[in-house]
């Protein structure tokens, strides 16, 4: 065991969005990071060629004298993997990075076990500065707990405790905050395109719009005409985005679910 | 006529976000604001008062000598108000900052007219940095859309003609980018308060999604349950919704656009 060291060793089980920006910035923090495990080779060597470790596609030969075990799975493939995988050491801390996922997919499974959910959202094509990035970390055990703020905080200055309930619910106001705003940003690309504008014209409003949040609150940052109920206007909208359904029923939705927002204060 | 100057003088018709914001902000450019107009009297009073100019809630005694006489009402009042409007100086350019409303407005009530849309969300709370605001000038005229184009460029760096059919499809994206965004913010706030949990947690995210745009396409930066098509995870997210039907609805609908929008790639 290297947990007396201040820097614990670490073995990545994945190798796509998550564990890709997570191996690199533990590595560049000092860790030292012992294997990549990928189904995919082609994933699992460019990761390992990136930090200089050796990788494996096999699951009965990762490396079994790591600290940490961090899995970086689709939620829908981990569950199948996790009995599998915590024989490659009895010792070790396991834990995984998703949201949305109890730390109870462990229980039974081995004895020390957690969850260290980086809330942020990751691209491959572009670099992820994880001093802002807030950690929310849970253990099964007090020491575990310590370890796994000890280790996040290497890479980031917002490392804190959340249960697997507190998480879950950090996990989906993520999806409203992050996924859904960026696929409005989305339509609205899609709507300047289809009509020869260009989308960057946009980026000092969607700048201001994250801005204003820092200092007001989204409900009284809110403008526009589903906020002042100017219906002429909705309506006109409505009518110019008639050949798309999906967006006309996307556009009366939000608007009545901003007029709620708006007289529930 | 001041036109020969470098400065057009200014009559204010409104006293809300938009001519508050601008007001001010032609004011300190050196323009001379000669008036306020409002319907309510303590609105004019206050924005007269910052400004340094007189007020008046009668429409009949607004000042008959400016420039330009800048329109910000909402927009479901402006029909009434501009034949009774332009009486006020026969020879002056008029312009309203509606992105929804066409130029025609104007037809056959005035001989000189136009639009100066200012394209950002403006909250009286918060101070706009007008230098990075793309405006969107039309007028009836060359020498007018140039007068608003000179005007307009005293307080903004990204002046550009565009024609009401352009000007309409950027409001509506606007919509999207901007009040639709802040809404998916202003869920996020509920979901997290009603679970104990801080809105701050979720500002670098916030500002990551916005910066992301500026680097990457939007369907491109997208990632998260929807972007990955896990089921489990949204089903579970709807499960967590269940007592509100309206935010399962939201939350449904948007996912199943971002999935479609995925795959058209």
């Amino acid at each position: 065991m290297e947990l007396s060291k201040s820097r614990p060793s670490i073995v990545f089980i994945g190798a796509g969005n998550v564990a890709t920006h997570l191996s690199k910035a533990f590595h560049d923090s000092g860790c030292r990071i012992k294997m990549i495990y990928s189904k995919t080779q082609e994933s699992a060597r460019a990761l390992a060629e990136v930090i200089g470790c050796p990788y494996t596609t096999d699951i009965t030969s990762i490396d079994n004298d790591a600290d940490i075990y961090i899995v970086s799975l689709k939620d829908s493939v981990l569950n199948s993997i996790l009995s599998e995988l915590v024989k490659c050491n009895t010792k070790a801390l396991y834990v995984h990075t998703a949201g949305s996922v109890s730390i109870d997919i462990w229980k039974g499974l081995t004895d020390r076990y957690g969850v260290m959910y980086p809330m942020q959202t990751f691209s491959k094509q572009r670099k992820v500065d994880f001093n802002n990035v807030h950690f929310f970390v849970e253990a099964n055990s007090k020491e575990d707990t310590d370890l796994l703020i000890r280790t996040a905080s290497l890479i980031s200055n917002h490392v804190f405790e959340a249960s697997s309930e507190q998480r879950k619910y950090l996990h989906i106001s993520a999806v409203f905050a992050c996924n859904f705003t960026n696929h409005m940003y989305a339509i609205c690309e899609h709507l300047l395109s289809s009509h020869g504008l260009p989308f960057s014209a946009m980026l000092p409003l969607i700048d201001e719009t994250a801005e204003k949040v820092h200092h007001l609150s989204p409900v009284s940052a809110q403008t526009g005409p589903a906020q002042r109920n100017d219906k002429n206007i909705m309506e006109s909208h409505m009518e110019m985005l008639k050949n798309e359904p999906e967006t006309v029923e996307l556009y009366k939705l939000i608007s009545e679910s901003i007029h709620k927002y708006q007289t529930k204060q």
